[in-house]
């Protein structure tokens, strides 16, 4: 069986690569990280024993784990023995090129979605991120080290907010948050793109505009892969009856729903947008063939006959009474001048040029 | 997380901006604007301190908070404070570039839409504006000073209308129903545009026309954006269970809803004989360059055999007999120009002139 | 607000009049007719004042009140006051623009749809037709003079059918009935034209039969906007629980619903044979277009190659001892023949002509 | 009314004339035939009058009355009167151009649907076919004399099937399953032209297939009028709560659902089939043109340098000393040589030929 | 009617061959295969005579009888026999050509579906496998010999896995998942062979790789019809409430429903993929055609006008004082020169190379 999961594995990891240039992460050791916080008080630690991790927060405090890595397998199948996680959810926790979702377990609500990074050269990649939220525990799990959630940690430390007098389905909302924050940057850099495109097509269009355009295409239908099932998932969120979201948090979990939709229908546009261009640019190309078929038949047309005149008055035939009249090269040079004219004025008239 | 949330915004601008020519306003102080009516009197009030703005109106009264202008925040926040506005209501109301949506909260309604300006030069210019709706005021909250609500505010004034019978809710149908009348003129304006390029199509396809036909199909993209949604926010209006909008005041929301619908339906059409507009363009474009073909294929069937002719008694053998006989010029000369009517013949037969 | 109104109401008719030939009558006075009738009686009345209108009637009987005209506003005015018509209504039953639809009131279901007419030069015409239905009467508004309902007046005249012994409702049956099978002479005039256009393309395809084909294209894009919205406002209707139509006569509207679904899928159907017909003009426009391209490829490659030779023995080199051969002519002539055949014979194996 | 009936056919008629080739029977007498049985008895009766056709059978029978011909009103209007069917339905058993559809009646059920033919010439014929189905009898309408029903009537006479033991449900399930089941064979066809199409594409494309393939796309829009509504008419059957179809037999009309689904999918198939042959076809044309193209190229692009050198050495100038070098001539021909293989070679490299 | 249904599978066989490449099993005796299990125990029994199969397991054993080969229908009659299966579900069983679907039975649940191979030259060949799920026991019938489930014996064999504990539902999902698991590698092949392409046309486009696109476009087409209906055929199975399957197995049921999810929408992308290749293959060839033209019209707009002033110069006119200039020669070469910079220049300018 291990042999199929890694063949279907293997298949998305595929599809992904092709779309995205995703870095998977050598496997290294773990890194598990613990906050525990209540309005008063609040407590960090790192790389604890797992037998003793539940046990470092009281009772009234809310417990978030954090661990960045996912290729140490032993320290995942610990946690999840440790919060008795289904074996179905470990594994899309490990499945790296999962889509989003939401699920619903006996007594925890699982979640997983993608950071997005640009990265050098306008390519994206990508980081599979999951939670599992419990009664006052909340787990991220985290493809690679670092993260954008440093601002969060330090609001957490600062008691200012609203952040430390809410339970871990609120901390949940700010992380999700910030991730779709996150994937703005990218839209930002689509439009930029969009726009640099169209400049370079108005000014010439070149085959570059159109690997340019492909290229944007391939994003939108990897974005889509991405931010699509969202939705979905944030609404099974919102709709959820076990209770995992408190009444209160739920407005906040209905705003990112919110930002997502906008997200698509940003992303819509941006599709639109990017088939005007194609459009664009297939117009600019044509046009400008039509252009090079216009001066091949101007060309043609005005010398064909020219030459023609030229190749009978250039016959050997013994009677050819003009070429003896005194004046007939001119006579035929007039002609072919005129002719000449004709053409351009008729092509002027035609606004051929 | 500022820095995210302006990271967002920045994003959306830029997509709004590519698509409009939206000017966004430098900022200054927010104008505060306040009118209480009921059937019987009315009263407005201008810039007066926040703290008594509710002490003004009697208790039978409706008052109206009219406030033009969105970057003087401590004013804003210190309406939200006076009406109790949710953190996510407020956000909405500053953020230009939220699409058209109804939200409900605990005691207030929060309606936002687009206003849409034509500017010179034939692209659109929008204004954010927002209303909330309580028990028996309405708040509303303009992106630029000036606005289509003077008939309104006279119409306030004379006390023969419904208006000042009936209470918050159908002053806010009235604020919605002259935004959305708005709209009929831009419609008008894109239905002229159509007709002009397709009448210059038919005189004579250039580059231009389509450019004409590309801004019309990005200000449709932005258009789709801006109406669309408001179809569903209306919806949510007029299905709410709240008790905001009394039940003899519905009719003429769904009256607006309708409009709206029509306003979708009308601009599928556009869209549609865009469409047929690209269509003409391409055809008008390929029968031209079919022609050019043609033309440029008669000239060269035509003289190219011509010219081989001509060429071969241009050749210098020493023996070529036809070039000796007496009249071989003419026979040569009467043997093209049965060839060149031949030719012109076959051309007409297959209809190329 | 009149200006606003006015400004919508400019839009629509904008982009009515852009897809048929819509006639606007100028405003004279309206005419006023009513008809009382039940299974043993039935009394004809033409223009009496309004005042009067229901006392005619006995109690028992249906009447059936006919207008025609709308732009005699006042008898519109005192007509609404009359039966008590929303002010909303009345904007309907003026707005020859409106879609149809269905509405219901607290005492009368309001339904308005289109009369098509296809006038001289395959142009569509429509005529704003509205009806309001009331608990034993039925009032019908028409923007012009004459209609198709002769036919059921005579019929109410002899009192041989069921449309005397039913109410009001069936009576709205039968003139929406009528009105909707008068549809099916369009659907047909179509069918014919796209049949016309096959044979002239197949014969030989213009630019008129692009132009045709447009012209089609845009009816199909007027009717979609007159005939599918019926469907949602029959619909509307048979499903009302106001009983305002009787049990036993749902099955009729049924029927017509039934009819206009029909009618929807054939004018589909005709949208895609339209849209092969397209794909056709396209095909044979192209086809000819290579048509031409060979030809010139054979011309060009056949004499461009001949002219060559000829133009190689043309040169005046002293020393060309070809030249001086005494059948060196003839040789030529010879080589050049044998190209020639050989070439028409490559293009004969190419399947070029 | 007459008048805009027979108005509304025709429009119909023109439609199916136009998508097949449907051969309207003249006008002569209907054919009656009645069957009576149960699981032990069965007895065969025709052209009976139509008063006794009840008594014939005993209460415990079964009785299948199936009308042959369409044109013979009288006898249509005599049952229709007999068995108390409602004008409507009547109605909808004579216009033979009426989609599929099922309808439910106060004491039958009534169900409508097409029997196809393929006929020579590679066009596909129909055949209108109506069932009404009452508590223990079955009324069958066919359009045309003959059909595919024999089969069905052995099975009755000899007593082996289930077919004697269950009811008038079970035999209607037997008659509609016998026509979907001759739709496979049109399938069949088209499955095996597309086959064709796509050898002889593949061979050479020619303008015949391009016609070939309109052909189909043609069948295509007959044949999703004509199956597509039949899957909603069965779900009707389905989910019919009057009691028509007896439980056990439910199992049975699911059945042809799932070949009419499967029906529709496999038409999808061929249809997504065809779009991909019409994009061999204009890859083959284009493909083509490009070899002319090239062809045309390549000649020119040789020749005319070469004419050009042989055109400036048949220049009469006294002073050239060029022709009077002794081997002048030949030089000349060595560097046309060489400019010849230069070019072809430059040829070979960009693989054009 | 076997000649109807014969006729229907012969039908359907036709597509699917069409579209892959399916070898049909000559009729050879079919294999019988009885494995009994529960927690303690496991017996594995070979063609025992169909009478006594139950009779081997004991009654709170699970047994999974597995049939090898489809053709043998004496035998596959006989267990239909034994288990009482329907006549319906014996012919969905039969129907090698038969989509994937669920069906309900009064005591048990029917499951088929496809298991696809990737066989030589990049073909997909399929094998139609069927389930049956009562009690306690689970039918499974494959058309062909040798299957992917020997993985599954040996687990069973073994008892280490949760396999042995629960019951035959649960033995279903194994195999489903199995067979789920290995589409992937099908959409690994495909997803290779787009790379493969994509380089392919970015070196050079040939209509190989036009075949090569449409053979792509026909896998996708006939993968639609295997896994498409495969989501609505496990949802039915998910909200089955029967009692086939435990509540405690849903989970897993829902798991595999998301991998068939996640499949389609992997198909979705390739396929999206595959039509930005076919643009990516169209403009590559439109863009080599217009670099041929340029060529085309470089060449001719260079040498035409060049051979034309040869040609004057070639003229026999006795007059022609320039062809007397002592350096008359070199004047017109340098001219020509000129000229040939002269356009050098204009199409450098013009960047057509």
């Amino acid at each position: 069986m291990k042999g199929t999961k890694t063949k279907r594995k293997a298949a998305l990891k595929h599809l992904n690569e092709h779309l995205t240039e995703h870095v998977h992460k050598a496997g290294n050791e773990g890194i598990l990280e613990l906050i525990c916080y209540n309005e008063t008080s609040i407590t960090f630690h790192n790389n604890i024993p797992i037998e003793e991790l539940l046990l470092k927060c009281d009772e009234d405090q809310t417990s978030w784990i954090n661990v960045d890595g996912l290729t140490d397998e032993g320290l995942i199948q610990k946690i999840s023995k440790h919060f008795n996680l289904h074996y179905l959810l470990v594994e899309d926790v490990l499945n790296t090129d999962h889509q989003p979702k939401a699920d619903e377990f006996e007594d925890h609500l699982f979640f997983t979605l993608k950071m997005l990074y640009r990265i050098e050269g306008e390519s994206i990649d990508y980081e599979h991120i999951s939670f599992v939220l419990g009664k006052n525990y909340l787990l991220s799990f985290q493809e690679k080290e670092g993260d954008i959630f440093d601002n969060l940690r330090s609001r957490l430390k600062q008691d200012n907010g609203i952040i430390r007098k809410r339970g871990a389905d609120y901390l949940l909302y700010r992380l999700i948050d910030s991730i779709v924050d996150s994937y703005y940057s990218i839209l930002d850099s689509i439009g930029q793109r969009i726009e640099a495109i169209e400049d370079n097509i108005s000014k010439s269009a070149t085959e570059l505009d159109f690997i340019e355009i492909q290229k944007l295409r391939k994003e939108f239908i990897y974005l889509r892969k991405v931010v699509y099932p969202l939705r979905e998932a944030l609404n099974k969120v919102i709709k959820n009856e076990e209770g995992f979201i408190e009444e209160r948090n739920e407005k906040y979990f209905s705003d990112v729903y919110d930002h997502v939709i906008h997200l698509i229908d940003s992303l819509d546009t941006y599709k639109d947008l990017t088939s005007t261009l194609m459009d664009l640019y297939m117009n600019t190309i044509n046009y400008r063939m039509n252009e090079v078929m216009k001066l091949l038949t101007v060309i043609t047309t005005i010398f064909i006959p020219l030459s023609f005149i030229a190749g009978v008055y250039g016959m050997n035939f013994h009677n050819m009474p003009e070429l003896e009249m005194h004046y007939g090269y001119y006579w035929i040079l007039g002609i072919m001048g005129a002719i000449f004219l004709a053409m351009i004025g008729y092509f002027k008239y035609k606004k051929w040029f």
